[in-house]
């Protein structure tokens, strides 16, 4: 707390993004017309760059090793309506307009199953 | 997606983290009361596991390097009111009764600036 790029970052008016050890920071995204949570992707410098720019959803896809264009094949893409950072900022909140599913298995949303609790088990939701 | 592991994941009942190179997990946190977006926040498999069967939301500190029940030394504590999981089992979704603000920064979210676009400056909103 008393590293002064920490204040920066946390009380500025400046982007400071704080990419990890990959190159990467976290983005939520939430649709804009109900606030349910829609996925959680991640992002590097040039897909917030783009995003921020563009006004629809870039991220990088760990899996495929590429930048992606949120709906560039499915056609369900995001529009994006409002972009926050958090306090230190290593997260980013994107609300957006979605078009079709968020999800690539087809449901709206990618979190369609609740934790059972306390035995830790799955339902459908 | 031909990985039978994935299917899985995707589609079955049984919780089956996919817990990243340092194990860890992204938890994303909701007010329960009104969805807002409180904080973005890394669980370990511990983490989990006793947020699940607490029904206290536990984290793992990256910076500390430690297990951390949130509010343990604020006050500021969460009870999880429900706990998704989304489609790959990378990323949880915690909606919490909060006390307090959930930001250490004391603000009620953490996500207090928007992103101008596209000049990419912060406000505060």
């Amino acid at each position: 707390m008393s590293d002064p790029s920490n204040a920066a970052r946390e009380t500025g008016l400046e982007l400071m993004p704080r990419f990890d050890a990959d190159g990467l920071i976290a983005a939520v995204v939430t649709d804009a017309s109900n606030g349910d949570l829609l996925m959680v992707a991640h992002m590097n410098a040039d897909a917030l760059k783009l995003t921020i720019e563009s006004g629809d959803a870039w991220y990088w896809s760990r899996s495929r090793g590429e930048l992606w264009r949120k709906g560039a094949t499915s056609g369900h893409v995001q529009k994006v309506s409002e972009i926050r950072i958090d306090c230190d900022q290593d997260a980013v909140w994107l609300k957006v307009e979605q078009s079709g599913p968020a999800c690539h298995t087809g449901e709206r949303s990618c979190f369609y199953r609740a934790v059972r609790t306390p035995a830790g088990t799955l339902e459908r939701v």
